[in-house]
């Protein structure tokens, strides 16, 4: 399990560094801005977390293996810079699992400080979606999960769903994995079918 | 005074979370796009403030009162969407109550703290101006407070006068309802004659 | 040394400071504005370093010279705001003294909360660099470090240097100061002889 989770949550954090590569390309930064973007799409979630509990130093400065994949997964990126298009597909797999990931650490983290499980569930959001969210402020844009995709109404649905799990009276682990599955669930229904969150402005029929 | 304390405190929460979430609607942001701009407007001040005095956790991860307060600010607010605008000098008079009442806690808390006075009003000034800036750059924008209004000076005023009034041989509750009524009059009065901070550039006369 | 250190560090917050002024009233800000982007350019660095690591409170709320020292640049920098552009050879010194001292600052921070080299070299550039990415963000653009400057880059190799060098058998003292030499020798050859980034983009040959 420990294996199994820490070889998801690189994966989940390659995903991110990936993205993060792909729009600074696209804002055509130098190597140095590319590296930060990546660095904070990836880390930035959990960064906030841990500021906001006060958990420190923060978790990347505790351990190398952050560092060290984010390093090595944007130096194959920049390399590999005119075949990412085709690994679209993998890479949104790995950002879905990742977030599905992100958003249970997230809420383990919030239990362990003792906090409400509203709070926790916060938390794990904050830990899945905040990365992206400085991304998009370096790059001087209106956060894309502010706009347009199932992003953290899933890892908000995946934290439900593991407070209710939790109540039925099974094993410690099925709550964690429902959650995950919740969270990877919604997110690629939504994607698949092309579902928004409703609409509250008026539509302009025009 | 508790009491009054906290009404004031909700009422403050509730006019920031609408002031983001009218913001957050004129650039179309999705309906958790909107919680979040309310969220951040809400508590950003406060906790820039905990996190740079290292006050932890944050304080609305303590308390479940402000989450709840900005969910059900942010449900109705969308709700009656359309009647806000009829609300504005209401919203404008509690926005006004809350920055006086913010600048006040965020001193309160740093002194508390033991630190000087001049850091004392930084906070205070923090506490009350920085959801808005958070808001801005969040939804693009130069922050607003920067360009013109006085807002933050009438923060800093209210500081001064604070501790001003605290050399007084008064009793204790005075300096600080003092200092709440010089921001909240600085701010009035600045509105309503319109006046600004000294312009520091040359004029362009065409 | 101390003396020569708080010399250093005065003359980079000036000069910081001034930067920040200088961008505030290109973009029109009022005078807080333009006191908070001279602010944030000054401390942000080393306020997100402290952030990070969880050093509490931050270190420009424990002594106030930080806060006088930059209240007292931004009055003579608007009051001599029409002679700023004479200055900018002696201003452009003391920031790229400053990076580099500041870069030294928090590899030595780091090191004093046990963390690993690569992330003290992290810390140092973050300490360096991040006053002037907020500086940017709060103003509403990408951060000037990601798109054409050799300056992170700078700060990044006086870091590497510094623990190359910490590893030869000389006095404690040597690294450091050869720290600081790297980070202002590369960054002033740079900018000398026009040196950038190696462009990881096509060249757009029209």
């Amino acid at each position: 399990m420990e294996l199994f989770n820490l070889t998801i949550d690189i994966l989940g954090m390659v995903a991110f560094s990936v993205s993060g590569v792909m729009l600074a390309m696209n804002k055509k930064l130098d190597i140095f801005g590319v590296f930060i973007i990546a660095f904070v799409t990836s880390v930035g979630g959990g960064t906030l977390r841990d500021v906001l509990i006060g958990d420190k130093p923060v978790f990347w400065l505790q351990e190398n293996i952050y560092m060290y994949s984010i390093i090595g997964s944007v130096i194959v990126a920049i390399i590999f810079r005119d075949q990412l298009k085709y690994l679209r597909k993998s890479l949104f797999l790995f950002d879905t699992i990742g977030i599905g990931l992100y958003t249970m650490v997230g809420i383990q983290k919030g239990l362990s400080y003792g906090l409400e499980p509203i709070m926790c569930i916060g938390l794990g959001t904050i830990t899945a979606s905040f990365g992206g969210v400085i991304r998009d402020i370096l790059c001087n844009e209106i956060p894309v999960i502010f706009r347009k995709e199932v992003y953290a109404t899933a890892c908000l649905c995946g934290g439900f769903g593991y407070f209710l799990l939790e109540k039925l009276p099974i094993d410690a682990a099925y709550p964690y994995i429902g959650g995950i599955v919740i969270v990877i669930s919604i997110r690629l229904l939504a994607v698949r079918f092309k579902i928004a969150l409703p609409n509250i402005y008026k539509s302009s029929v025009a």
